[in-house]
Parts: structure tokens; sequence; C-alpha cells
């Protein structure tokens, strides 16, 4: 892809609404976009988390490397988005939190991150949903677009 | 609550703006609110700050941990919400300021927090706005759902 | 401006999609919105990046001042706004970054940032669009409210 490249959505359904204490992120998106039949949505969110798991791409070797850490901390900023995969919502989301410092961590967001509090809004989009499919370039699951 | 909990919004008018020079920005915000109508809301914000107050809630003493500081810093992300607490627009805030050696500071934004020069994009949400009640489980004033 | 001080919007088209990989951010979107004759635009993005320039406004001096890495990080998130300046289309955008340790830097995003892969959520707005023209309080170019 030579250049920014974009498919047209109409805006479906609006939810905002709470996640539930004590359970996983990823995991609480997914139950919920398909019991709702959401396919294609992006989402943003803030809270505090009481453990999570985070994590980088290692662009060279082409894998993720993760770590977990039990920590109470604030959801500083959580923004991401719900696409196809395998015919399946999957959750692609990036996660900044901090301490009661101020001092913040961030990087790509794994299971599993549980939930202190959190406070969602979620835009669902109608259409043809995007899916994911490997990139030979990043070695990505990337969009087909 | 055992997963993650929604109520369905259409979308009401959209607002995009500056924010005052050298004013506090959830007073100004609530003011906005206030002047507006406006109940039930989303928003995204960036910008600088002269000044800040942030904290990060301490879920063992279900108290929050504040610190305030004077400092020139970026508004490198500050996303929230709108919604009623004792009949009146209440604003729920994270942010991330970030310094000139790009250093990142976030958490739970209170005032004060005095506004350089800030941009936002708000969306109102039309239906009965959700109103904000003590959650036992967490100690935070969470929604009603 | 004594407060907050928007302008009301419609919505226009929504776009869905991915960045290039090995392009600078800021001319990908340019490019973008010229193309597609997007004058007033907020979007949000996450992704990584190969190299990036970021910075801060020094408020005294009223310069940026930035700096230019090259490193494989996370973009954990990148939120801005597209209105005219000199009668094209102009982005605005800040940036937080994360490393494999979820060490984070942020702030306002600079040419040459260069996209490994990036996804981006565009709201187009329809109505007249903002300008920016120098604000003398801050030596900012903020919008014409």
């Amino acid at each position: 892809m030579e250049k920014l490249t974009c498919k047209e959505f109409s805006p479906g359904r609006r939810f905002i609404g709470c996640l539930p204490h004590n359970k996983d992120i990823i995991t609480s998106l997914e139950d919920f976009c398909k019991e709702n039949s959401i396919q294609m949505a992006t989402f943003s969110l803030i809270g505090a988390v009481t453990s999570f798991t985070i994590g980088a791409y290692d662009q060279k070797q082409q894998v993720y490397v993760t770590f977990t850490e039990k920590a109470p901390l604030e959801i500083v900023t959580c923004t991401g988005n719900v696409s196809l995969k395998d015919g399946t919502p999957f959750i692609h989301a990036h996660i900044v939190l901090g301490d009661e410092q101020g001092k913040t961590f961030g990087g790509h967001l794994f299971s599993e991150t549980l939930i202190f509090a959190g406070e969602i809004d979620l835009q669902e989009f109608t259409g043809k949903p995007l899916e994911r499919v490997t990139d030979k370039t990043t070695g990505l699951m990337l969009w087909n677009l």
C-alpha cells in the first residue's frame, strides 16, 4: 500500500456503559460484540485495572514481546477497534496506564488485563466489516483493504 | 455486574472548538455543558497546560491520591465523558501530559488544571442521560446501568 | 476568549483504514484529505512507527522544541484534527509512543514520523471548516472561532 487507504462506513448503534469489575477487558469486549452482533466498531475507554498485560511488536523478529504485572493503575486512555478475524469479532486495542505518581506505561493491550472499573464509548459501523489477513511486509494481521 | 453493560444512545449535537486560555479544564467544560443543556456526551481534547492536578484511585483505601504541579506541558491526550451527578453535568476525564523531552505523566484529571491552549471534539447524546451513583464494590461513583 | 467556544458541525463521511508502511503520518493524512476533499475532521489512530519526530511548545519562547529518533515503537494513541490553514487541509495531532518495556514518550506530532503499521478512524465534518489564524496570546495558530 503506497498511501492511506480507507473504506467508508455508516454509523450503526452507539453504546456507552461500564466494564465488569474483575474481568478481562478483551474477553468482555469480545463477548459484548458477539451478543450484540457487532462486527465493525471503534471504541475508547477510561477507568482502572488491577493487573495488566501489555506488549510491543518486535518489528525485526515479527513477534510481540509482552509483560504482565499486578498493579492498581488508572487506564489513562485505551483506544481500539473491532473487526473480523477468522469470521469472529476481534479486538485490537492500545492502552496507557498511570500510577499514583503519574508515571505512565503503554502498549498493545493483551489478555489478561483485569478491570477495576471502566467506562466505554463504542461506535458500531454498518456495511461489510473489514477482515484481518496476514500482511507479508510487517507480519501483522492487517485489514483486507 | 458480570459483563460489559451498555445503554444505546443517539447522537445529538457535535461541537468542535477551543478551550479558554488560563482557565480550568473541568470548570470550562461544566460551564459549557450547563449553558448548552448538555447532559450526556463524550469528548477528546489536545492542547497544552500551564499547571495541572492529576491523580490515581487508591483501590484499597478507596480515595483518590492527587498531586499538583506548575509546568508548561502538552496535553498529549485527554478523553472523557459527561453524565449527571446530583442532577447536574459531571465531567469524568483522564489525561496524558508530555514535557519537552517527551516524558509523559498521566492519570485522572482534577481541577485545577489550567489551559494554555486546547482543542476539543465533543459529541452530545440524546435520550435519558446516565447518572452517577455510589458503587459499593469500588467506592466510585459509577453509572446507574 | 473567556470560555469554551465551539462551532456545531454535522457528521460527513466516516473513513476507517490503514496507513501506508514506511511513509510519514502527517504527509499521508494531508494527501488523503486533499484527494478526498476533506477540510474538517477529527481522527484517532493506533499502530507502530519506525522513527518519530515529536515536540512540545515552549510557552515562553513561543517556539516548538522537537526531537527525532529512530526506534521501533508502538503508537499507543494518536488523536488529532483536520482544518484549514492557508486554504489547505492542515493536520494537528498529538501522539503517545511506547517501547518494549512499556515506557512511553509523547507530544505534538511532527514530520517525519514513519509508519510501520497504522489503523485510523477519521470522522469528516460538513459545514464551513474552521481556519487557523495566529493567536496573539499564545503565538499558536488557533481556530477563527
